[in-house]
């Protein structure tokens, strides 16, 4: 095998390629942009292209690479074909044997937040677990499953998507996914910002959050004020803290992790948020699933390009 | 590797045997009882002389014999370790190498629900699948989860305990494992009367269900009714799909099967119960997910039998 391995994260704009050695250290990172028209037809040819311009700039022959992994946001099934990106402009096709095709190398694919939970477990918060849940709290609500150390893809790659359970009974908004009351609705930067307007709304109680205006409001001024000991915001987080932490209970009574590795942005409010999610979460999960340990992912916008990489050293 | 192979289903009271083929035809199939008496001690050795005395009256060498498959009712992890099993009174010790010293062949060892549910995708109503769900409604609800042909584990054995799973936040009664407001608690069979009580007990509307005494009501009684038209039965059917619709929506959510494959006692009902289940399920499942198939059961108590064989030859 290949002393070297390309990990590719393929986003909605920009395309993040790393060069690893086999230990997993990262020894070049650079981006490409994403070019997604006429059904994104350039973008693995561009990828192709970045990294054959690599190979000639550090002199690294075809055989000196175990080959290049990919992730990118789509239901990608264990052989690497992509069940259509919308954000892409993908149909259906194999990642796989395009890429390989133009590359002459092994190509591994996978769902972006899958390969970066795998990224996590292999270099970022979960080192060391072969069973882990990565848990991305960003616009959305993402989500990766590994179980004995590798990705669990599902049936049609759609393995993991943790965002779309069913949570609230009550919920009225639609969610993205087209069906309301979903765990996304509540725990994503955008749903912290849901249950603190409809908290300041519903209420005339004082606190710090009413000195902007709604509109205004964000999940990190939400937990900035949670730190600065804002009651209201307490609260908020507390609904927070019960919607997650009885879903990751459900989830952890399905796949027994050793660990949920939480990431995105609203996990830069720190180890805070554990104090909201743990107390639920130990309240409902089944016994024998409840040595969880919750962990601050690490890698940040790298998990992606680590865990591509790792797909290739599988 | 060897032509046959003998699975072992341990439960509280008789152990099950069965003689396999490599196919996984079932060519004998017999029953000792389990003496859970000092710590469950003689159970392995019972095993083992029931075993080598099959070989002898068939005349099969160990050379012909790829191993032994065994489940047992409580946590094991993939190499074979109970971490206790209360019913049988065994603690911690591998099952795997203590009754492989006994009978001098491979052994391997898994939980007897996660097992079970091996069998079923291998023989069973799963047949076909390799990312499946096997879900018991029985006294209480047991499941096992298998994702691409193998058992979900988990990082203490627990994978696929999704009885416990939580579904209800209003619940005052306590579920067996102590928690209140699990899955088991409305989709056991014990759980189907739960509801039917409370409904009966709620309103005075007309129901043959009225017809015997509420300590007489079952499952059975409950489903029975269902088909005969009784409308508060057909009410107490919709609580139960929606408890265990939603559910499983959620478990699609998380590890996307292919298939929810329903046995136990509750499952005798037939093919009624998706009428329940599967609207809710719908409802509320991630649109990734939704192709799943239902099916019942189809290999009854020798499920155990079947997977522990397959375990071997996995």
């Amino acid at each position: 095998m290949g002393k070297y391995v390309f990990g590719v994260d393929v986003g909605g704009t920009t395309v993040k390629l790393g060069l690893f050695d086999a230990e997993g250290n990262l020894l070049d990172k650079w981006e490409i942009p994403t070019r997604t028209e006429n059904q994104g037809e350039k973008i693995l040819p561009d990828i192709a292209e970045s990294i054959q311009a690599k190979m000639k700039e550090k002199k690294l022959e075809k055989e000196m690479v175990a080959g290049v992994g990919l992730g990118a946001p789509g239901p990608i099934d264990a052989a690497g074909t992509v069940y259509g990106a919308v954000n892409l402009g993908w149909g259906t096709f194999s990642i796989s044997d395009t890429l390989s095709g133009l590359v002459g190398m092994t190509v591994k694919a996978g769902n972006d937040a899958n390969v970066a939970a795998l990224g996590e477990m292999w270099k970022g918060g979960g080192r060391g677990c072969r069973n882990m849940v990565a848990v991305t709290l960003g616009t959305g609500v993402g989500g990766g499953i590994i179980v004995n150390g590798g990705i669990l893809t599902g049936a049609c790659g759609a393995g993991g998507e943790i965002g779309h359970i069913h949570v609230e009974d009550n919920e009225t908004e639609a969610c993205n996914c087209g069906n309301a009351g979903c765990l996304e609705e509540y725990a994503s930067a955008t749903g912290v910002v849901r249950l603190a307007k409809r908290m300041l709304t519903a209420t005339e109680e004082p606190s710090m959050l009413r000195e902007r205006p709604l509109e205004k409001l964000s999940a990190k001024a939400v937990f900035d004020a949670v730190k600065a000991g804002d009651a209201l915001a307490v609260k908020i987080a507390g609904q927070f803290g019960e919607y997650l932490g009885k879903g990751l209970g459900v989830i952890a009574g399905v796949v027994n992790p050793e660990m949920f590795v939480i990431g995105g942005g609203v996990s830069k409010a720190g180890e805070i948020l554990f104090d909201y999610i743990r107390p639920p979460f130990d309240r409902t999960v089944f016994k024998g699933c409840k040595d969880v340990k919750f962990a601050l992912a690490t890698l940040g916008n790298d998990a992606g390009i680590y865990g591509a990489a790792k797909l290739v050293l599988e």
